[in-house]
């Protein structure tokens, strides 16, 4: 039986014509390769901006569900194209959006999961040599909804059609040549990993590192889906293969140092200590839709019998935090609030720290040599993050990428947006 | 019960956001009126020529069913946007592709007829009260296929609408406003025309009235949905309505006058007058999918025992048609084969000739009278055409108004871009 490859696109590599007519070459030289292949692709690039602000001249709040009728629109265009551009090389290509499919997710707007994908129009198309396009990031309710998957859409889109169709490996085409060390631009010599687990790719997505929306490599691990990332420009190289840790080799205890700009602590100071009050204060919390990253409680004081509550949210909820916390202030009795959004997560991830103690140890110390103090600590099993001073964020990633000896020979070549560190 | 009001703006008018809102009060206006209302609308403005163009740069010979995959794009975004902008007023608006409604097509892509429209969605969404905005030009096969309906579509998708739903009328807004005797920028004295049959409708969009699509008045007439043609722009006149004859009131016999300039002639020599010649002349024609419209057979010669065939075809199709006729010369054992693109053809129409004699006199006395020569000549129970020069479109367009008395005492305001005469 031929393999099946599912290929993904995203908006910069398909944001022009000539850029679809690169597409289409790789596509077909997969299919050249003897495996079927389906492809999908999502909005050409700024389609979505221009969509979203005719939207809002219209309406300062538009529906979610007409939204996502607009939206889906964007790779509609982009599916129809690339197919157009691979039957003009002489292959035989068809393009299908969501609701041709039957890519059913749950009916919510704007971010909706994937329940499941109907795959016999899909066999169909590959069992008559077709190549098929898909679109991503949308989806359709068993009502004939139109949906959107909301961020890390298309990617997810890609592993969830690769998991319903068996496929051998899902391959994310991508401005980047694969996950690094670190970023790039801030350590010139990161160097690009051949190989990382889903669980350590979880840990460096969530830690600052955008290459992948972590969501997407949940439902890879999820369905042992073999994912590779690479570039869409530079196909000389594999770009970083992500699978299972058994199936991999582990040679170093540290894969990789990420930093996240984006977090603004909140210490909710002097809260009396009694049962419940943390879970009060977080099921609040959640009931506003904030996501909670680090918290630390410490132990209470003996003379005054408080604890200082301290946490760690996304900068964008500052002011619904402090909402949903002075709201809560009388019952909780607590003292004053405290936000910083002047620091910096900076994090070390790696399957191999697992069996290797003073991992730890080494990165508090290397911290240390370089005078930055650290706020607060959170440790998972292949991962440790610290708080920093934003100011100290450069200086941390660089001195932990030389101590764990990640840099490579050659300086990384770097293109695309990446978010500054 | 509620009457529904089937409405219709094309892509002009909703080339941008703001005429997009004009549209939405237009709509919202007639809610208001106590109706429950379904839009139509067409692609904005110059979407669809972009689109095609972006095709082209990839494939010279894009496939019909993935420029239908594209073009069906650009109803997905302005119906999400007018459903928008319907909200941003406070008004319950929805809206829907054909895939959504099941607006079902024969299996044809970039020309499909339609078959069947489910109203169950439709329906259910009107007695909820709201406001339904469907997307024209596309349609859905049984299996799923998105088709769409090729020239006129959309207002034929809002002419079927309206007679699935078995609406009060169907409005079509446009950017004129409304049937005129004769095209206002030959005579600026053309006058409006408050009612018009469907019979003399077609005869004037088939005439060379560009106003409807000749398939949307054919569609009106045979479902028996009344059509109003308006100006989305102008709203302060009702425009013209078209319907049945057996409802209006006939007050002139000459209803319009139009002129065709995209027609070519084509004169056949001597053919030899044995049975069958004709049949076999335009069998092949028809079989090229070339459209014939007015055909004249000349008395056979005595001496020679030969016709002249002579007939009209749309210019487009000279190229196809010459090579038809010469591939068919040996059979025919016909003579020389003459092309004559700098022609017109004059139409007068009005449903009012049927019962008067001398209507057809007084045309062809006007044109004498002017010094033009008729070189063909055809004629319906309600329209007469003459074949005259290109140079002599404009003066019999005016003297043939001026003769049937269609002027009216104001000069008409025209814009929008009408073809030239």
């Amino acid at each position: 039986m031929r393999k099946i490859i599912v290929q993904k696109f995203g908006g910069t590599s398909v944001a022009d014509t000539e850029k679809i007519k690169n597409v289409a070459k790789i596509v077909i030289n997969e299919k050249n390769n003897g495996n079927d292949v389906v492809v999908v692709v999502s909005a050409m690039g700024h389609t979505t901006d221009y969509l979203v602000k005719m939207a809002k001249d219209l309406n300062n709040n538009p529906s979610n569900r007409e939204m996502d009728m607009l939206l889906s629109t964007g790779e509609g265009v982009s599916i129809a194209l690339l197919a157009m551009a691979i039957q003009a090389q002489g292959y035989d290509a068809v393009s299908f959006n969501a609701m041709q499919i039957g890519i059913v997710t749950e009916n919510v707007h704007s971010k909706a999961r994937i329940i499941d994908i109907k795959t016999d129009k899909l066999r169909k198309n590959l069992n008559e040599g077709k190549i098929i396009v898909v679109a991503g990031f949308q989806g359709v309710t068993e009502d004939g909804e139109i949906t959107t998957l909301g961020r890390g859409g298309s990617d997810t889109s890609a592993v969830a059609l690769a998991a319903a169709l068996n496929a051998e490996r899902c391959d994310i085409y991508t401005d980047v040549e694969g996950v690094y060390t670190t970023d790039p631009r801030v350590v010139p010599t990161a160097s690009r990993l051949d190989e990382i687990s889903y669980e350590e790719m979880l840990e460096l997505a969530h830690a600052g590192a955008n290459v992948l929306h972590p969501r997407s490599v949940e439902t890879a691990k999820q369905f042992n889906v073999p994912l590779r990332v690479r570039s869409s420009f530079k196909t000389d190289n594999l770009g970083t293969l992500i699978l299972g840790v058994d199936k991999m080799e582990i040679y170093k205890p540290v894969a990789g140092v990420a930093a996240d700009l984006s977090q603004a602590r909140f210490v909710v100071c002097d809260v009396p200590d009694v049962p419940g009050q943390a879970a009060k204060l977080f099921s609040n919390l959640a009931k506003q839709n904030i996501s909670v990253d680090m918290i630390i409680q410490s132990y209470a004081r003996k003379v005054s019998n408080t604890n200082d509550i301290a946490f760690t949210i996304d900068s964008s909820d500052i002011d619904k935090t402090l909402e949903t916390l002075n709201a809560l202030k009388p019952e909780l009795k607590c003292g004053e609030i405290q936000v910083n959004s002047e620091i910096a997560k900076v994090s070390i991830v790696g399957a191999g720290m697992i069996d290797r103690p003073g991992i730890a140890s080494t990165m508090f110390e290397t911290l240390a040599e370089q005078g930055i103090n650290i706020k607060m600590i959170s440790t998972s099993e292949i991962k440790i993050s610290c708080l920093v001073d934003k100011t100290d964020a450069q200086k941390a990633v660089k001195a932990l990428h030389d101590v764990f000896d990640l840099s490579c020979d050659e300086v990384a070549e770097v293109k695309g947006d990446l978010p500054d560190v």
